[in-house]
């Protein structure tokens, strides 16, 4: 896929799961120059950040950077505290694996960018559906966001509006699989377990992989996911 | 001055600067126990980080957390590219010394600090009217910011809400200064100068440094800001 001359430029937050990696497979046909933003917020995970890395390359993106920013400094998760352990099966409330204010950060970064790039476009993977309830994946916040990015920057009292465009807010995982596919994304770069191996082999328990592996059981896809486990699976 | 045990928390954004070690004495004084938060973003003026510390540890705060973002890897500002000059006597427009989505990113870190504490206030110390235009200082963008917070977090889904506190938002260089006078606080801790060297000696004639020379000046109280050329003054 080549980006036209001109094309408008998109920041695309890229965590190298399966709902960010098919954001920038949505952006990129939709005509976006893509600029992809990643975090290293020294996620337990971080093996998700070598899959950014490579779904970034593979979709041709115009640039990836990867921010540095040490939130285990809060902790508050278990995806930043290694003394709270990765639940199996949450099934209510919002789990541990939540991280504060996360996203709300993301964005923020995100918006940094696209006024330095004069980006008017930013894509969020957040997802309300097929998700563990975490509030920053609602549809109330990413508007919310996206008011106060608009009263926030230089370039937006300049008139250059921002829009937050969470293309998979009200998608199952099995649509956000399937739309995916018909991009032609190989879910097999991508990596969504939350303790998924230095190799990116993922656990198969966690509510993670739970949503991701019955996504591809109900769109009626093939499962590309290495699980380091294959017993310990659902 | 001590904190009173079962003190409400609140987190304070704190540069070292003039503005913000004003709030920091102010939610002192409002009987906050206060958890002081900067950031290290490769500021052409990091020495503000150390007057930070000094400002934090002088008004006893319970905690000073320092984040480190190299907010360089986006550039667009004379704080964060050397290649960009600091420009002296700026007198329209948002000048150059703006960071991009800067107040965003930090309220953001604020944020998800004030959820790991379980504080319910955030202070930040922004200004409307003797400040330089940047678009992150106004009301309109704290109180988009505030309704976004509650919307983006799981401590405020459970009820308890954050309130973005801004001070300083109406008042005066010159009330500011007498406010935090009248408090006690000794400014000859504080750094505000973009371009002060590393003993924190100030330019005096970049737009921060003639705020608040003019400003000690309104309020009719001496100066103990340390320049490091006197005749270059204003």
């Amino acid at each position: 896929m080549t980006v036209q001359e001109n094309a408008p430029k998109a920041v695309i937050l890229l965590s190298g799961g399966l709902d960010s990696s098919t954001v920038l497979a949505i952006a990129k046909a939709q005509g976006y120059a893509c600029y992809c933003l990643s975090l290293d917020y020294h996620q337990r995970h971080n093996v998700e950040l070598l899959a950014a890395q490579r779904v970034a390359k593979a979709l041709g993106a115009q640039a990836h950077k990867t921010v540095q920013l040490d939130l285990s400094l809060f902790g508050g998760s278990a995806l930043t505290d290694n003394a709270i352990a990765v639940p199996e099966y949450e099934t209510q409330g919002i789990p541990v694996t939540y991280v504060p204010a996360r996203n709300t950060i993301m964005l923020s970064l995100a918006l940094a960018w696209a006024e330095v790039l004069q980006s008017r476009d930013i894509f969020i993977g957040v997802n309300a559906l097929d998700y563990s309830g975490y509030p920053d994946c609602r549809g109330e916040y990413v508007s919310a966001f996206q008011q106060m990015a608009n009263l926030a920057t230089k370039a937006a009292v300049e008139g250059q509006t921002i829009t937050v465009h969470a293309p998979l807010i009200d998608m199952t995982k099995a649509e956000i699989i399937r739309a995916g596919h018909a991009l032609g994304l190989n879910y097999g770069l991508t990596v969504s377990c939350y303790q998924a191996d230095s190799r990116g082999a993922a656990c198969g328990v966690c509510d993670s992989c739970r949503f991701r592996k019955s996504g591809f059981v109900q769109a009626g896809l093939a499962d590309p996911t290495r699980y380091r486990d294959a017993e310990k699976l659902i």
